[in-house]
């Protein structure tokens, strides 16, 4: 670096490692109000953007100090440090969809000034930070590592978990080279309590993947084996408990609906998109995806061979966030699950404490009446909140994906 | 029960609880052995049987007290309690070979006497204890229940871990009824810290089946995203590494030549036979199972392109074990390795400090003579006593299948 440059790199270091830095974060979902929420909270004014008003409304109306949202992004000029925590979907054919994150990191490349440090939040496929956001980012004619600093840190928000958060949660941060990787590391240091290092933006991005590639695998493992199971009689929910006592090489996971959320049934597709690029086959991944994807239709179909028969048949849906104490519906198999089994005919309506709305019906009460109109209740999502006794008194067949009913041997309740 | 036979059962109880049954134990591998040491060490007379003289003299050239072996299987028609730990392999087309448990079943079923407890160890498919054990038992013309008892508890030994050994790991039981389970809940008390119990023999079988499955499918998985961050340049060890900072929803596997040993690559194939015969069909771990068997192929065959074109080519293969710190060779990735580079025209000669005797060969010393002679080398275990500094100063290509060199940057060493 030239001596310029270096004033250019040390006067942000100085910033962040000062707690003067102004920190913008593009996109305040789940990921970026966390991420927002503990910048300001560490003492940097913090600007947070969305092109969604309900998002920035909400950030703006609880009127936390050194945080604003906006959803008009010049507001990001002033900024030192920006974290993109843009959403990576999938498309209909579960492609990667990078549409948002690329208009939008255009758009931050058009804003883009001498002096920032610019970090990749969102879950990417490796090789996304470097072949895909840098060449935008470099339409702003600035240059990397001269003008502007580039990094990647994946995010770890485990929605609904009460122990570990962004700041008791190791963060893994790498950057375009040593400076931006202090810079990042700097950053983050200053909320989170363990930020670890990768030698390169790629192990970063895969770290990531492995994570929820492993959470893939192994639940989909679970629902595989609990098809022998209950071909053979016996229980999985049992099987996995006593595995579960083995103190090594052994970590439970549990049957379901289907996997839902943003991360783990996304990215495995992405590792799948990249790997077919690089023409590396990854079976076991294939084999765990698909029967992930499979999984809502074997609940509806068990719910339908329970039914089979009945006239003007009726399911209830219990719970359909995609986990536990969450509101989050996101990917959710109930939604899989209830669209099936409008295809076979049958009246879905929904209850979940969490979700008022879900699927153009509104959560219904679980009322006497309600529940004798039911020819099956599906559990799909066990929410502690949620009042089950009902549920096991209304003597209808009471399907039950999440094992919510442990060890409750009321006869009407059938496990999957 | 009947009177008489509550008598047969309560005096079988009574020796066990008050450690005055003979034990009797089929089969002293390291399964066998473990237990025989431990039921002789917990005050019960016992009785090894082997039909392997030298793992008989074994045993009784330690002289411990309360304990013999022989390799007449008469001697347990005294025995009280007796424990199954024979082998249960695989075919050469990968099936279950169930013979030796057949054959020397069919023995003990004549030398059966009332008010014996028969435990099988061996790791089997869900269902063979109860519908290939008990037949055979059965044709003593004693009853189940009446005259004898029927006990399954999978085997938890783990060669090579200095922490958990018998004692300190929970190990599961299960019973044909509710006799059977009592006295083998008993039984195990006596010399197991805890005891966990489930609630049939089919449970108690797929316990372990899945135990081994998670791990195959898991060192697989690794394996398969091995090639794929090697084809994108970053280093998978790292990646585990970063990922293993995450809390919670992560355990490390590691990659390496293939999964070796006499479980992990067998049980799930006694899973994937049993699971056609139901009509399920398992694709995640049949996956699993192919990326493991061809692992020492991939391992042969980037030894290949390194070696390609000398003449007369040499190689030294280091670690032939299956896994370190010990001299078990059963299943060992580097056998395969080995009959692949003599395919190829190479000259294989290796390296173990734990086995003496390999494929027809001595275990090489690491002689700087020896090591020029080398084209190349390959780490296939990473024992911990094996002197690695000769092998980096030869200078000679290095393929690290373990991560034995983890960190030294050595221009040499190759990682895979």
């Amino acid at each position: 670096m030239e001596e310029l440059e270096w004033q250019t790199y040390y006067k942000l270091l100085q910033k962040i490692a000062s707690n003067q830095a102004i920190v913008g974060i593009v996109g305040v979902g789940y990921v970026g109000e966390a991420l927002a929420k503990a910048t300001s909270g560490a003492g940097f004014a913090t600007v947070g953007f969305d092109i969604d008003n309900q998002k920035v409304d909400k950030i703006n109306d609880e009127n936390k100090k050194n945080l604003e949202a906006t959803s008009d992004i010049n507001k990001l000029k002033l900024c030192d440090a920006i974290a993109i925590c843009l959403p990576t979907p999938l498309d209909q054919k579960k492609k990667p969809d990078l549409r948002v994150l690329k208009n939008v990191t255009l758009k931050l490349s058009k804003i883009l000034k001498k002096g920032q440090l610019v970090v990749l939040e969102s879950s990417v496929a490796p090789g996304t930070t470097r072949n895909i956001i840098l060449p935008i980012l470099k339409r702003s004619k600035l240059e990397i590592s001269r003008d502007f600093f580039l990094g990647f840190s994946p995010e770890r928000i485990n929605p609904g978990n009460q122990k570990f958060n962004l700041k008791n949660t190791p963060k893994v941060v790498a950057g375009y080279d040593d400076y931006a990787l202090k810079l990042t590391r700097t950053f983050y240091q200053k909320f989170v309590q363990d930020v670890v290092v990768a030698s390169s933006l790629e192990v970063a991005e895969m770290t990531k993947v492995l994570e929820n590639t492993f959470r893939l695998i192994n639940i989909s493992l679970i629902n595989e084996l609990a098809s022998f199971t209950q071909k053979i009689g016996i229980d999985i929910w049992e099987v996995i408990s006593a595995a579960s006592t083995k103190p090594y090489g052994f970590m439970p996971h549990y049957p379901g609906p289907g996997v839902g959320g943003e991360c783990i049934p996304v990215l495995p597709y992405y590792l799948l998109n990249e790997s077919a690029k690089q023409k590396v086959k990854l079976n076991i991944v294939k084999a765990a995806a698909k029967v992930n994807e499979l999984q809502p239709q074997k609940v509806a179909k068990a719910a339908t061979n329970i039914i089979n028969g009945r006239s003007n048949p009726k399911a209830l849906i219990v719970g359909v966030a995609y986990k536990p104490e969450i509101s989050d519906i996101r990917h959710s198999p109930a939604l899989k699950i209830w669209k099936d089994l409008e295809d076979y005919g049958i009246t879905v309506s929904y209850h979940d404490p969490y979700v008022p709305h879900f699927n153009g019906s509104k959560s219904a009460n679980l009322t006497t009446r309600m529940l004798k109109e039911q020819d099956l209740i599906i559990i799909t999502t066990n929410h502690k909140k949620i009042n089950y006794i009902p549920l096991i008194k209304s003597n209808k067949p009471l399907l039950d994906t999440r094992n919510a009913l442990s060890g409750n041997k009321h006869k009407n309740i059938i496990r999957i």
